[in-house]
Order: C-alpha cells, then structure tokens, then sequence
C-alpha cells in the first residue's frame, strides 16, 4: 500500500446524501458523535479506508482476530425521503502532513463519487471558560454557517486554526464544489467529553433537520463526570499535600535563618 | 492533492514584471513588506499557491467562513510604462524539507510562464548590535547586487546561510536563468518588525526604481516600538525581582555557614 | 534505490510453504526464534530485501566486508512432505511509518508469488506478571487461533496493538487472500530473551505440526538468566546505596530543623 | 527539484577513473581530506549534484552571490598513465533517511556512467584511545581491503556501523559491480581534524600506488592542536573551579551535621 484508499464492501445507492465526519481528535468528541449517530441510527457499513500515514500497528480483538487501523464509511437510509446520510469514523488521524492533506482529498473524491453536495466534520475545542460548552461553528458557504449559527451554535473565533481532517477537508471541499461546515464542541480535551458531544449533536440535528434522540448519551456522560470529579479531587489532595510539605520546609528554613 | 500547486483565477498579461516574494520568517519581515506593498499600490489577487507541505489546519476568518493555508500572488500595472510587479505572500512557509524545494520549484516554474526575469526575495537577519538596523542583499549576479549596494544595502555576510524560501528561490533560480536577490532587515525577530521592514523597502524602491510612500508603514512601527519597550520594562522587572530573590538566599546561606 | 525491492539469489519451487517472520523487536524474541529455526533446520538462503526505510549505515562483518542492512529469506524443503517453510529475518524494522507498510506490502507480494498460503509472524510482548513467560496469538482465521490455543498460546489481549511488521503483515494479509497467524512471547523486552523465543517456538511446532528439537536454546537462555541475575544484583545494591543516602540525608535535615 | 540530481558542466573523457567521495561528517575527515586532494592535484569541477533532502537554506559567498547545497565532482588527469580520479565532496549530507538511499544511488549511476569500476569513501571514527589515530578499513572485496591493510590501515571493528554516505555507498556499490573501500580516521570529532584526515590520506596513496605531498596538511594541524590545546585548558580551568566550589559547599554541610 503506497496510497490512502477506499474499499468498497457493498454498491449503494444513496438519495443525496450528507456526509458526516467524526475522527479522533480533543476530547474524542468527533468520534463519540458519529459513532452515537451509527450506533442509534443503526447505519451499516459499506466502505472502509486504509492509509499508510495511519501509525504502523494493528489492532486484535476480543476474539484473538486482527485488523489494520482504518477509517469506516456507513450509509443511513432516510425513510421520511430526506437527506440519506454517510457516516464517517475510524481509529486515527495521519501520523505525517503530507497524509493529512491526502487522506482528506480521498474522502472528498469518495464523496463527489457518492454525490454528496454537504459535509459536516466534528472536533472538539479548547475549553477556557467554565461555563456550559459551546459549539463553535465555521462553514465555507454563508447559508450553512446560518443554519448552525440559528441552531444554537456560535462562529468560530477569528484566527484560530482548525487542526487536522475536520478542517482540511473544508479547507478542500471548495476545490470540489462540496459545501462544508464544521462543528467543534468546548472540551477539556484530557478525557473522551460524551457532554460535548452531545452539544455538538443537538445543534447537528436542527442544522440538518432531521430527528434523533439523544437520552443514551446520558449515561455515559454521568460516567465522565464522575471521573472527571474523581480526577479533580486526586488533584485537589495532591495539591493540598504540596502545600503541607512546602509549609514544612518553610518552617525549617526559617529555622535556620 | 498530491503536490504543491498553483490555481490561476484570472489569466492576465504583465509587462515585463518582477515578482517581490515575502513569506512569514523571522520578525515577519518579508510578510509585512509585501503586504504593504499590496495594499498601498491597490495590487489585484490573481492566483493562489496550495501544497501539503504546508501545516494540516485552516484558517477561520471573522465571518466563520474557512479556507486552507496557501500563498497567494498578485499583480500590479504600472502605469508609468515600466516594470508591472508580481507580489507574492501567504500563510506559511513549508513544514518539510522536501516541500521547501518543492515550492520554490513551483514558484519559479509559475515566474518563468509569466515571462519573470527578475526576483527579489525579502527576509529577516538576527540582528546583534543595538544601531540602526541594516539592510543585507546577496544576488544570483553582480549587476543586482551593486544596484542594492548603491540603494544603500550590505553585503550579506558570508558564509551565514539564508533559510526557506526566500534563500532556496536564489539557489534554484539558476537553472531557470531568472536573476533574483534577495534583502534581509536586521530584526531582532521575536516580534513583527514593521521597521526592518520599511528599511527593506527602502532599499527596494531604489534598487527597482520605483515611487512608493512608506510614512504609512509608521503608525505600525510606532505601536511596536511601545510594545517592545513594554515587554523589557517586564524584563527588568522580573531580572531585578530575581535578583532580590537571590540576594535573600545569599544571606541565609551565609548565616548557615 | 526509491523503493523497497526483494533481489531473489535462486529460483526455487517450494512445496505449499508457509512463511515464518521474525525481525528486531521486544526483547530480539522474533528474531532469535527465527534465526534458530533457521540453523536447525539447515535453511537455505534464497532472496533479499532492501529498504531506503531501512537506517542509514551499513554493517562491517569480521574481514572487513560491508553490507547494507537488509532481510533475508530462508527456505527448508519438508522431507516428510508436509509444508515446505521460507524463515525471513533481518538486520532491523523499517525507521519510517510508510517504510512500514511498504515493507509488508513487498513481503505479502512475496510470498504470494510464491504460492504462500500461510504465514506466522513473531515478536515479543511487554511482560506484567512474573510468572512463567506467555505466548499470545491473534490472528486473520479463526482455525488458525484455535490450532495456536490448542498449542498452548492464550488470545491476544483485546485492544492492545501489535506494533510493526509482525502485526502489519496480519493486517494485509487479508487483501491478499493469505491466513497469517501472530505469535507473541511475553518477554521484560530490555535484553535480548531466548526463553520467550523459546516459548513461542513451543507453542509454533505444535500449531503447524513439525518436529524440531529446541534444546539447543537452552544454553543462551542460561546465559540470559545469568545476566539478568547480575543486572538484578547491580540494580538492588543502587537501590540500596540510594536508600543509605537518604537516610544520611534524613538524619542531616533531621538536625537542623 | 524533486529528485537528487546530477548536472555535468562539461563532458569529459576519463582514463580508467578512481572515485573519491568525502563529504562532512564526524571531524569533517572526508571533506578535509578530498578537499586537499582537489587543491593539490588543481583537480577542476566538471558536476554538481543538487537535492532536495539537503537542508533548506543557500549559502552567500564573500561577493555576495548565493548558491544552493550541493555537492561537486573534479576530475585529475593522472598524466603517468595511471588511474584518472574523481573526487567529490560538498556542503552537506541529507536530512533525511530516504535522501541517504537516493544521494548514494544518484553517485553510483554517475560513476557507473564515468566507467568507475573502484571507489574510496572517507569518513571519521570516534576515537576511544590516547595513542597515535589509526585509520580503520573495510571494502567490498578482499583484494581492496587487502592493499588497504598493507598500505596501515586496521580491518574496522567487527559490528560497528558506517554511517552516512560513505557507508551507503559501499552498501550499494555491490548492485553495480563497482568495487569500494571505505577508510575511516580516527578523530575526537568534535573539531576539524586535519591530523586524522592526514593519516587517511597516507593509507590512500599507497592503497591506490600514488604520489602526493601531505606536508601541506601540517600548518593546518598545528593550528588545530593549539586550538585542541587551549579548549583542553579552558576545560582544565572549569574542572578545577568546580572542585573548589563542591568543597566549600562541602565545608557549609560539615559545619551543620
């Protein structure tokens, strides 16, 4: 394999479809999103991709069998005879720049093949306030950024860059007349952010316009958080005990002068 | 995409014209030249440079709106019956060392197909001494040179390397017979440097023999000069705090022994 | 050379042969098990591989001859009629993510071409416990698995990955229509572990059926013991003189304050 | 320039040709021996090599003319009738690993091209003891080697890798049936060091049965021995000052315990 490609798994016919991508990347939000949508969607999987700028290992699974790392394609068949929707999730980001660029160009020649005229990519977002996290959004046409923007997301702040297939591949949907947006939710980034996530789902489904329940996303967000506070409370301890021991050595040092 | 490559957005006819090249580097020097320089003489965007050898993210601009990293040309008729100009800039130089040589490779592939017979490359020089910062050129031929020399320039120093683009277009100019030089503002790097870059214009307007006013270059310099001043007010500050420290520390030792 | 190319030193028909991989990794556990197959059983060499992936130096042997680094492929004719085998190690792994899977890809063309139908790879696995030294198995087949659980391996740990050409060669095996089953011997990994190799060979005679004595390891795992015995030795009398220092220390700090 | 290429400035007819290379490395041996054979033989440049794996910046003359990296072949017409030379050295190695392949390939089509049927590759070796350097050899073939050892040279110990291009090329000179040496200079390293490229230089001369003068070399390895000589103080000055200050410090800790 000298290339990134595509294997098909089965000939599909897709009623203009929307193409949503979700990779790893901060706080996993990106892939808890798309795999949410596979998994309650019941999509099916029809196409799968190999790049070798994935890192060089493979996985095993439970049974003892193995596989390389790739990305997944799925299709969603929309019954009410809207928009169908592709899915997109996988293992890894491109270990190498040039990867990078052309792992995005192959999705994006996949997806003109498929004739899909919009994408969506989700990432996550450098968390500073401590507020309820936002969802930032960044489009290559107005009217996308618009609909997302009225579903309750907030522009992406001027300047700052999007990192990895998430932004390249709107960076290079111009190129191929494909319209795209891009919505990153507010995370801590240390720890997969099923709550970021799901922010970045519920303005998904008003953007696109189409149903989902998002209850059983719940769970496993409470689980985060109880991690989250356990983790800080580790910390709190940790820097409690600095604090006694630096008070310690003060003491002796004042001792001594 | 695969290579770097360039995308022509409108098909224009220059007379004679000189391309000025000015990449982000140190102090942004060549950045800041050519900007001014596009904005001050109204120059018209005509053609964008992409490669995957640019950093994997996109730009967000106050709009939302998303874009990839990229170089972009533009061009300027001169209405006095001399040299029309090519101005070139973008966003980054090339993150590996094999698209440095790519890029400069395209750069004068696309200045040859426009019938470019001279280059001049701008840059930032680590300056060392505190007087007024210097101009440097180096040249493919003499007779470039010694008109920089004449506009007030500095032999570069022998034997210090010019690095990225503005170097490797001298280096691979040869071998498309295009003479170039290249300008180096002595900067001091860590900061935008508008007045290493008026020096280099300075330089340049005479070297190519061309009117342009550079008082509106002031306003910037003025905003960096109080910005500098600041951050070594913070300097001395923390210097002399350390110093306390230290004399603190000094005494208690000296009880001890 | 541009590419990675197997130079064959004979043509040689080989009789439903199965591939066996062993290159440098943990604990050399894939290599030493390969080379002792090899000179065991008398194997013949038959092609080379070479790498531009490979490091940058060559290797000077015992007379002053040089050579690059490189793979070699072994092959031993089943007098029994059974499954011919071709044993392939080498100098070192590829220094390169695409060197990785470029190499795989080669070996894969390799050993189709050579009417391949099975292939075992080999590498070491990081060890936890103290117990007796473990072999773990994964494969691309179910009944490959089985015959290696039979033998005695345990499966695979779900989720862990198997890094480098061991565990890539499972992973493209499959575009090639070949089984390829995954050994890995549980190994400390920081010397080189003839007892994990030996492990693995145990746990490979019996899942592909052949005879071959392995007491002729038994010398060079002696040899390991005893110097991991010293290595222990050294590493506890530091640990001991650390401790002495601290004590030292304590009782110092104790008469200050 | 997407390709390690050779450009010939003129065409030359030579007699049985003998290819020198030495480019920097470890105490710059190869460079400042080939470089002394250039001056003193007046050898005259008849190609560079250019690529693109060398680092990214150009180099400025005292005239202020700039040119890329690059390598550069001269010929010497051996006007006893004897062996022709070619000797080649440059400004840099690659950077990058599949560079080194593609540099030493590019080298050996060239000198297969010239009808090179020997080659001598010279680089530095760390050295361990105080004694006189030795200079250390290994070849592609016996014979070589041979007049190698009884030109001074010692076999090069047994596992212990040649880095870089002089390595490299011997490595591939096999594929072209060219016959290669390599000498190796015992040398600190971390300085020029003309002394061991002398050494080299003595070994070639008888290696290959001709005369030269290597009294040229002396001036330049009393500078370098007096350079040697006053860091060696410096380091002196700097051991002993840190002795004094560990012993006060010593005192202070006494006078508290």
């Amino acid at each position: 394999m000298k290339d990134t490609y595509i294997k098909e798994l089965t000939q599909i016919e897709l009623n203009n479809p929307i193409l949503i991508e979700g990779l790893p990347g901060l706080g996993l939000v990106g892939k808890i999103a798309t795999r949410y949508l596979i998994k309650k969607l019941n999509a099916k999987k029809f196409a799968h991709l190999y790049s070798p700028h994935f890192p060089y290992f493979v996985l095993v699974n439970k049974k003892g069998n193995v596989r390389l790392l790739r990305g997944s394609f799925h299709f969603w068949k929309n019954k009410e005879g809207g928009n169908d929707l592709i899915l997109f999730t996988g293992d890894s980001q491109s270990q190498t720049i040039e990867g990078q660029y052309e792992i995005a160009g192959r999705m994006l020649d996949f997806a003109q093949k498929h004739n899909v005229k919009t994408i969506v990519t989700i990432g996550g977002y450098r968390r500073e306030a401590k507020d309820k996290p936002k969802v930032f959004a960044a489009a290559t046409v107005q009217d996308l950024l618009d609909k997302a923007l009225q579903a309750g997301a907030a522009v992406s702040n001027s300047g700052s860059p999007i990192v990895g297939t998430a932004g390249l591949i709107l960076g290079l949907a111009r190129f191929k007349k494909i319209n795209a947006l891009c919505l990153l939710g507010e995370t801590r980034g240390y720890l997969p952010d099923p709550l970021a996530a799901r922010s970045v789902l519920e303005v998904l489904k008003t953007t696109l316009n189409f149903e989902i329940d998002l209850t059983g996303l719940n769970e496993e967000i409470a689980k985060a958080e109880t991690m989250v506070t356990r983790l800080q409370k580790i910390e709190e301890k940790r820097a409690l005990q600095a604090e006694e021991t630096r008070k310690e050595e003060d003491k002796k040092t004042t001792y001594i002068s």
